[in-house]
């Protein structure tokens, strides 16, 4: 039992100083730097390339893809002409700081404000593991259901901001918004909240206007 | 390094112990046992809890839920009048094989033919845990979209049958089921699947039949 703790500890603190290296690298650049973590196909790849388009000439992104395996995410973000990192876990459950080292160091870093992390889809475990990025974003989609902040409030304790996805869906699914409001912000009061569809356009103008907020405020640092 | 692969080798063992003690006391009692995974939100208890009033009096059925934490799972299923055992795993990403055998004790075992095992919602990590049961079901609901199974292709090549669920959704999204099928059977050309919606009941008959005759094949062994 001893031995596997003392192990754990030795995995756990391989991934955090490789994750203070990415802190360290993306402050002294004054590069932003999201992690997107959500459950699979609650729309990370859609937001991520609707929200490419949107702010396109005002905000320069650059995306880093977490997948057990396939390019399809990379591509469909190369189809925006952002750049993209292409990670193929090889059934890892989630993405590692040492594995963003290398993807930092492959995308032209210069040429961008924000780096968007998309993690493997798991509403679990890449809860745990630090990249040493600015901040965490979760998406919840509105066909997986209003009880997930109650049962996965790991990821809704920790990140950052909220987006609410495929708001197009309300009228068809049971999913009481104001109840997965109140359960994230009982988990964490100053978590952002944004209702959007990455299919219709609705509500992203107030989410790119948080972004470019953010990377104002960094810059401005 | 090596010490990271001893520890590693001692608890997969350790699962696998409690694994085929799991399968030896279901085999000798015959009772069926699936282990039903899938992202969080696809409709795993919705799916449970129609198939257990629409086979009310031919099946007898009881339920392992594993959940981070809540019980509200096992809340729903306990409304249809069935036994249901809730695992909370305290932020552990499945169910292991000696939380099984623990609830697997508390269940009135003589009573049921069918033993449904929920596991945590997460399409990656539960694939790599040996349980005990008979079989794994995938459940792969429309609005994920229909790359899954190329991106998380170990669930679809380990389970003995897929339910699409939410199919009264298939107007509203871009899913092409034909694609989805062709994918999973690729990667294994013998997985049952079920085109359903726990909503509306369609396609229930043909996965209630299915599960009538998978009970009786193991009770006439």
């Amino acid at each position: 039992m001893s031995k596997k703790i003392e192990v754990g500890k030795k995995i756990l603190s391989a991934n955090e100083e490789y994750a203070q290296q990415n802190s360290k690298f993306l402050t002294e650049n004054k590069k932003l730097c999201l992690n997107m973590i959500s459950s699979p196909g609650s729309g990370k790849t859609s937001i991520l390339t609707r929200t490419i388009t949107e702010l396109k000439g005002r905000i320069a992104m650059g995306v880093i893809e977490g997948d057990i395996c396939t390019e399809l995410d990379a591509q469909r973000i190369r189809e925006t002409n952002a750049p993209a990192i292409q990670i193929e876990t090889q059934g890892s459950c989630h993405l590692s700081a040492s594995q963003i080292t290398g993807a930092l160091d492959k995308l032209p870093i210069n040429d961008l404000d924000l780096i968007f992390i998309e993690n493997v889809g798991n509403l679990v475990c890449p809860t745990a593991f630090e990249l040493g990025e600015n901040a965490k974003i979760v998406v919840l989609s509105v066909p997986e259901g209003d009880d997930k902040p109650a049962k996965y409030p790991g990821i809704f304790a920790k990140s950052k901001a909220m987006l609410i996805n495929k708001i197009d869906l309300l009228t068809m699914v049971d999913f009481d918004i104001d109840k997965v409001v109140a359960q994230a912000k009982k988990l964490n009061p100053g978590i952002e909240i944004f209702q959007v569809s990455a299919k219709t356009g609705q509500g992203f103008q107030h989410w790119s206007n948080w972004l470019i907020e953010s990377v104002k405020a960094l810059q401005l640092q």
